[in-house]
């Protein structure tokens, strides 16, 4: 029961639904009615947890038996920012200069639009499913990210889904349609590094002791050299300080503490472990038992992770290579994506729109980008499932 | 006519007035009344100014001609903090166990009940002033300190007067009555050290340049060395980092600045634009033209101040020997005082109950030191009024 779908009209629909994280805004109840009119199994989860608010998802199956492929995205958009700004309206889904404008575009309700497009289209050529295909949207991947896909592979897991490989439709491309793929992701690891002095005047400072001092040589001995020059696959890692504070600052009071809170993104030479033992022996050597510090690792952090399905990557780049004549560059660089969720239960690779213009004011998809999208995955589901 | 005043009474009522800065709370109209009784010519100005809330002040004057001699102090005080902490209620007033208990007993209420006692009792016993005698009391000393001293100075001086010496009853003893003088007292300046940087994402730090980094090699050329090792009459000048920030920090992102803010306390080897020079050739020669800061002066600093006159010196020390057996230390450390606006009036000098408990709970003054120093500033009167 499947019917021929135009991406460029499911796109302009979705973005009339705002869908800012976590809001659900209509989004996943236009897919279930246009999965469930396709012959799909549709399933709506609802993920919490204690201190994030509760999020819809979408679960939507397929056909039977291996191989089982699953398409994964999000469609919760980071928001507009200043309305104003904009040349359409970021919730209007205008068809406007060979775009669709509008927050969401291309991260990423362009790439779900392209992916059930190409889907039903495959579907209804095929006169159903050879295998299994499955689709993984959920509303939690701008947000906090915990009440999302991660919950959703559990979800599916427990009703008995095992996945053969996977393609999440993030715009992976930096200029032009067929430029990368993202075969893997750097970890990333946030801390919070205190270093506690003794409160005082500042008329009196033999009485008391600045943190600040102290923590900037810390700071300096972290920031001095490169934790290392990169790998093939890899971008060199780095570790960037985003806060530095001092709590309750007042003109004449020395402070009690001062804090630095860096991220650091890092590539398949390192883990968290390795990460917290370089950062225990820097910091230690640099204190060298003078400065009194607290080193705090947040939780969840990332590792590092790359595909090594060589099928996967093969047959993706061989539809890109047909369908725009390029072929594709294999990367790992830029931020995280719920790709690291998915690795820990099949091969999984990204692929979708042009990023340019995402999380910025006049988020577009070129038509052409979005119809040739919609073709590469179509070709991708021909050559993944004869083989 | 003039009568006879009880320091502990006095001091237990202004207790009882809940001045905290910058409220008036009953204190000023209570001296206002016991002043005017005793025959002075009593003002109350109330200043203000844009941005901060207009302050209640007291000018006293009694007698005529030279000398003309002044007694400073404040009526506001710090606030409470947790009442709960404290033994006797904060504004009860309470004497108990040799001490009247409260905040402001030391800082500086007691200063204020022992020079009015020791003023009316001199009076009564020289049947009038022999030169004329002024007590400016202010409501804005723990605050911003804009609608205080600074103005009631030149409110008087626009009213004629001409002063010749005073004393501000702050606390500057820090163990036993006697023990210190103020005779200056180090300068203050406050600034604000902005890098600038370009703000990114932490997955793409070859598109940002974070600031932080710039900031700490700044920072720390700037507190790596003494300004100086002191002088004579000077602790060493010193510079604290107060604060550091970044605006709007986020896990991921990069920031576009950071910033650190700074106290500079500092002897008569400097003067503002001294250090403004010596923070500018400190921070051009680390900043090496390959960091975009800025650095912003906080107005209003105050400058470093000596008392010169041995006669104001010699005398109050003299009062001092004479009722404790203590020769007092001549000192200039701790934080500003409202001496800073006096001095560019008349020669200044500072000298009041122990400081131990000042700003703290529990704060009280002990009946037998609020005794002695009454003694102190009666005998003084005697001393500088027969020369
Ligand atoms: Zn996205
Ligand atoms: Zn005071």
């Amino acid at each position: 029961m499947s019917e021929r779908l135009d991406a460029t009209t499911l796109l302009a629909d979705l973005i009339r639904c705002p869908s800012v994280t976590p809001a659900e805004g209509g989004a996943l109840a236009l897919l279930d009615d246009v999965l469930t009119r396709a012959g799909f199994r549709v399933e709506r989860p609802v993920f919490s947890e204690a201190g994030t608010p509760p999020v819809e998802n979408l679960f939507a199956t397929i056909g039977s038996g291996a191989p089982h492929f699953v398409f994964a995205g999000h469609t919760d958009v980071v928001p507009p920012g200043d309305m104003t700004h904009w040349a359409q309206p970021p919730f209007s889904g205008a068809v406007h200069d060979g775009h669709v404008w509008g927050r969401g575009a291309v991260d990423m309700k362009g790439g779900i639009a392209a992916f059930v497009a190409a889907v039903t289209d495959f579907l209804a050529a095929r006169g159903g499913a050879p295998g299994t295909i499955s689709l993984l949207v959920t509303g939690d991947e701008e947000g906090p990210a915990v009440n999302g896909t991660v919950k959703l592979l559990a979800f599916a897991t427990e009703r008995g889904h095992r996945f053969d490989a996977a393609i999440v439709g993030e715009p992976t491309n930096p200029v032009a349609l067929g430029d990368a793929i993202k075969i893997g992701r750097r970890g990333s690891l946030s801390g919070t590094l205190t270093v506690h002095g003794r409160q005082g005047h500042v008329a009196y400072p033999h009485l008391a002791d600045n943190p600040v001092p102290k923590l900037v040589k810390l700071v300096r001995r972290l920031t001095a050299e490169a934790l290392d020059a990169g790998t093939e696959d890899f971008d060199p890692s780095n570790l960037e300080i985003v806060d530095l504070a001092v709590p309750s600052p007042a003109w004449n009071v020395i402070p009690a503490e001062a804090r630095a809170r860096f991220n650091i993104r890092f590539n398949a030479l390192w883990t968290r472990d390795l990460l917290a033992a370089w950062l225990d022996s820097r910091l230690a050597e640099a204190a060298a038992g003078e400065i009194s510090y607290e080193l705090e690792l947040e939780t969840p952090s990332s590792e590092a992770f790359l595909t090594r399905s060589e099928a996967l990557i093969g047959t993706l780049s061989a539809a890109i290579a047909a369908v725009t004549g390029r072929t594709p560059a294999l990367s790992t660089s830029g931020g995280t994506s719920d790709a690291r969720f998915i690795k820990d239960y099949c091969p999984v690779v990204e692929f979708g729109l042009v990023g340019k213009t995402m999380h910025q004011v006049d988020e577009r998809a070129a038509i052409a980008d979005l119809e040739a999208l919609t073709a590469i995955y179509r070709r991708f589901l021909d050559l993944y499932f004869a083989a």
